[in-house]
């Protein structure tokens, strides 16, 4: 089932809370962030900030009052397993002033993918069940243990495979927008060079994000442009635009949507 | 020449800034932010918070604000090139109410790597000379443009080979802390299993932070152990702890410092 459709009003915008002191330490790379970037960008969901905290009751909290008070999704990643350090539901329901309590229903699939296996259920696992009163479960096909929704929060899994499995199955349900509609293209000249002739077609083409990055190869500069618009006509003729400006422009094929 | 060391102070704090519109589309992931982790670790400062915001005044204007009244140091990557949407120095200069002025050093240091160069200066080339009034230059061995730092704020490339550059140049010119000491850890059972025991040790071991990552291989359940303080006999004192609880206990060999 698509995620139902609001083209008439401003697109909904989201933010990412990434929680896990392994990412502070860079020892971990986030690989959720640009997963869900690209999940959202195709239902029309703007991603606008993405803060990566600790595991720590009050850097979260803070996180998602403030985050949750301005945009109309907030997603997490981490701290719900079964250890001391997995504190995300606790400081969710804090953050939401809410009781935490051991979901029901949580508890019951937990007891029942263990009971399968001949795996005990101890109070660490237990844990896994705790959630602030009122949420609504996300599904893990992977490992069971249920992430969950409250308010305007969706709270999943640190592992990149389950938040993945997660965030499928949570798609569906949130209300989208006019999705993006994104092209790139190559010049093999430097920014530098081509700044001024970009800035004015920025400038007349309001509708259209235009961003430009560049590398540097052994062969010479390249920058890589892409251009980004709900308004399939506006960014047309953006495309025009820079086609008529650069007569050396090719597609990227290695940008958004080419693989 | 070695940043200077308090070892008697709270350890300094950092914040990351990633500017950018293509991280948070998910085309780019941000490599900057590991590399800066690990590198300030090594110098005793702490990175306790990462923001990932859009190419936007506002936005950075804001993230610049609040991250740089709490922590002792802010870095931000992005943003600094000479096209249109590199709005980094304006947003900074805001952030702060200070005027922004062509900075002669960085305009002198950009006109000789042109003409040595036989490239033409521009006016977009020119702005990456644009800089808060105040602002002291971070060295770019790669490409000349500076970066800056500005109050206890420094601003870098984007582009990871000349972020990696600025801030090795820049490091030294700050205070550290004592380093954090890191052990881990990998034991080859479900953190479900070990988590009682993992809370009673993180527990007794206050000055300790235990960290704990599970993943799911072929073979079976695999949880990787990570713990950091900045003092050695505590450190060590856990990992006796943690050596005495698990019999099966073994050196983490990819894990921090192991390569």
């Amino acid at each position: 089932m698509s995620p139902s459709r609001d083209s008439s009003s401003p697109a909904p915008t989201a933010a990412m809370i990434v929680i896990g002191d392994e990412l502070l330490s860079g020892r971990t790379r986030d690989a959720n962030t640009p997963h869900l970037a690209q999940a959202l960008e195709k239902i029309g969901i703007r991603l606008r900030e993405v803060r990566i905290v600790p595991d720590e009751t009050e850097a979260i909290v803070e996180a998602v009052r403030a985050l949750s008070a301005v945009h109309d999704h907030v997603f997490t990643s981490g701290g719900i397993g079964p250890t001391h350090d997995d504190i995300t539901a606790d400081a969710v329901a804090r953050a939401f002033d809410r009781p935490i309590e051991i979901n029901p229903e949580a508890h019951a699939r937990l007891a029942a993918f263990y009971e399968a296996r001949g795996i005990e259920m101890n109070p660490a696992r237990l844990r896994m069940a705790r959630m602030p009163a009122g949420a609504r479960l996300i599904d893990n096909p992977v490992s069971a243990a249920p992430g969950f929704s409250i308010e305007n929060v969706h709270v999943m899994a640190g592992v990149p495979s389950i938040f993945r499995e997660m965030l499928a199955g949570l798609l569906p349900r949130l209300t989208g927008g006019a999705p993006l509609l994104v092209r790139g293209f190559l010049l093999r000249r430097p920014e530098g060079e081509i700044a001024a002739a970009l800035g004015a077609i920025a400038a007349a083409h309001p509708d259209v994000a235009i961003g430009s990055y560049p590398s540097f190869r052994a062969d010479g500069h390249e920058t890589r442009i892409v251009l980004r618009s709900a308004l399939p006509a506006a960014l047309e003729a953006a495309c025009q635009a820079l086609t008529a400006a650069f007569a050396d422009l090719v597609p990227d094929e290695h940008g958004p949507g080419n693989g």
